[in-house]
């Protein structure tokens, strides 16, 4: 008998992928490996994204605000739609509930929902709701659109490509570290008030409720751009670009000077003795695009703010490395994905 | 605070509709209310359906094989889309999973839902593979389609309507009733040897392995046939006949003795001191479809042997009932779903 833990994320993917039956429709264009299942449906490809969140892996309802939740859950899996260079169009939202759930409760887990359906414009059509012996899970299925010329894939980067990625990296990590080290104070004495003041709060609304980017794909369509590659960062910068390379065949160079990180970030992270470079490689849940361009196209994206070129591809695929200013080169491995749980 | 039981599943059906934000995408032609979401694609409509499947709740990993288990949850999906009068096309896979289970383990899960994949003639496109603190959950999405000719809603039927029933129904309540007896019969002496004999074998099976009726839907194609109503009987006949008598402003009237039961689940009724109707009316999980059609088009099908008339549709949408052969007739209630679990 063979642990889960000891093949880990890309073991059991492989071999997920392997056990899957022949495809058999000419319509499915791509199915495993990539942020969505494309589908040719005509004009468009058609996409669909799937992704569970499950209490005391996820997300622990201590500190866990249940509108946040819902609005969290529609926008993780809006945001893979958007890495395939894809708007949503309709999801399906299947619960677990346990009975401690009230319906007071339901109804603002929903009120989360619904506001990021709206933000996103996308239709509620489905679901399923059953009982829970334990905690609460919430599984949602996206189905998204993208004229057939801007489909973006994860394999098809080039070397010198620039690797581009949008907002700043590593602050919901550091929002969790804040959330976890007060939950752990309030654990040790109920009475004390919470010492998150206002000045924490983009760390904790990164953490509690980030937003897909689908204003980059819109973006991107008006400035005439298709990104080479395109991926969402859920697992950590290292792990995307990780993704990238190794379905394209190349390797990479990233600056870590050009990391966009926040000011709060950098404050947190000093406080936590944690580098915020590690933070924006291996912390993931940012839920920003990383994503490629060709050299000659990155011109268009120079002065938008949203935007940042950490570094470039290279044709050597034995490549991954974080450089210095000072010209110091070290290997970017991705740390994984949480192991399974005792 | 209002406990989740006190209102019910269609209590919290209703008040999720209520919740959901107004449809926006033109190409939505029906969301939350059916088996499955219903879109416009242009020559066909497509289908969206999902369904989880909770440990401890809906499957007992002490007698269900894991084989069995994947097959069962690509089974129940793919009954959704059939209940539409459609057919499979692709679908995703997710998956929860604790330390406990091994690499092994997985495979023979994806064994069972391979093997329904390619059963049911559809494309396992991708999914999430996720830990879980507890127990296993299995979530999927499945995507189908229908001739917009073909579409069959559950609010369609018309009083005189011929209610039909597919196979047979009950003998998956029973099985899961000898299965249980067989867990306490283990757990009170783990070296009893099991007695469940061959005699019993089609009981079991229906609970552990059932299928999904997509035969069904090709042969009413074949047949010319397209029903007034249909819904696959998940919760029990009485559920699914109340869902579609609610939903078309209809009665209903079902013979006791048209019920289609098989001699195995007369059987062990019998042993269990369990009316067959009763399992019938409210035992679940038979997978079978219950739908309506004209009376003029019924001919075509009384010589089917795997279809049964079982009553007619009234114009009082008050009139719920069960006839006897002596004309005797009672009310039929829904005995509603699964409580949610303390």
């Amino acid at each position: 008998m063979t642990n889960l833990n000891s093949i880990g994320e890309f073991g059991l993917i492989d071999r997920i992928q392997q056990a899957s039956p022949a495809i058999i429709h000419p319509e499915t264009v791509r199915s495993i490996g990539d942020d969505a299942a494309v589908f040719d449906w005509g004009d468009d490809y058609g996409l669909l994204a799937t992704d569970m969140l499950v209490e005391g892996v996820h997300f622990d309802l201590m500190y866990v605000p249940l509108k946040h939740l819902g609005y969290k859950a529609i926008a993780v899996n809006v945001s893979d739609i958007a890495a395939m260079n894809g708007l949503p169009v309709q999801l399906t939202v299947s619960l677990a509930l346990s009975s401690r759930f009230t319906v007071e409760a339901v109804d603002e887990l929903y009120a989360g929902i619904r506001a990021a359906c709206e933000d996103y414009k996308v239709d509620l059509v489905g679901g399923d709701t059953t009982s829970s012996r334990s905690g609460l899970v919430i599984s949602i299925a996206v189905l998204g659109k993208v004229p057939k010329d801007l489909i973006t894939y994860r394999n098809t980067a080039q070397p010198n490509d620039v690797i581009c990625v949008t907002g700043d990296l590593g602050a919901a990590y550091l929002g969790l570290q804040l959330l976890e080290r007060e939950k752990q104070v309030f654990l040790a004495d109920p009475n004390m008030q919470p010492s998150l003041t206002e000045e924490r709060s983009y760390l904790m609304q990164r953490q509690l409720r980030p937003e897909a980017r689908t204003d980059i794909v819109h973006e991107l369509r008006d400035l005439g751009i298709r990104p080479t590659a395109m991926i969402d960062v859920s697992d950590g910068l290292a792990s995307e670009l990780l993704h990238i390379c190794r379905q394209s065949g190349t390797g990479a160079v990233i600056f870590d000077e050009n990391i966009p990180i926040d000011d709060q970030t950098h404050l947190a992270a000093d406080e936590f003795k944690i580098s915020p470079i590690t933070a924006a490689l291996n912390g993931g849940e940012d839920y920003e695009l990383l994503f490629t361009v060709r050299p000659q196209e990155f011109d268009k994206l120079s002065t938008n703010a949203r935007i940042t070129a950490i570094g470039y591809l290279t044709a050597d695929p034995n490549q991954l490395v974080l450089a210095t200013k000072a010209g110091q080169q070290t290997p970017i491995r991705a740390q994984g994905w949480e192991s399974f749980q005792k």
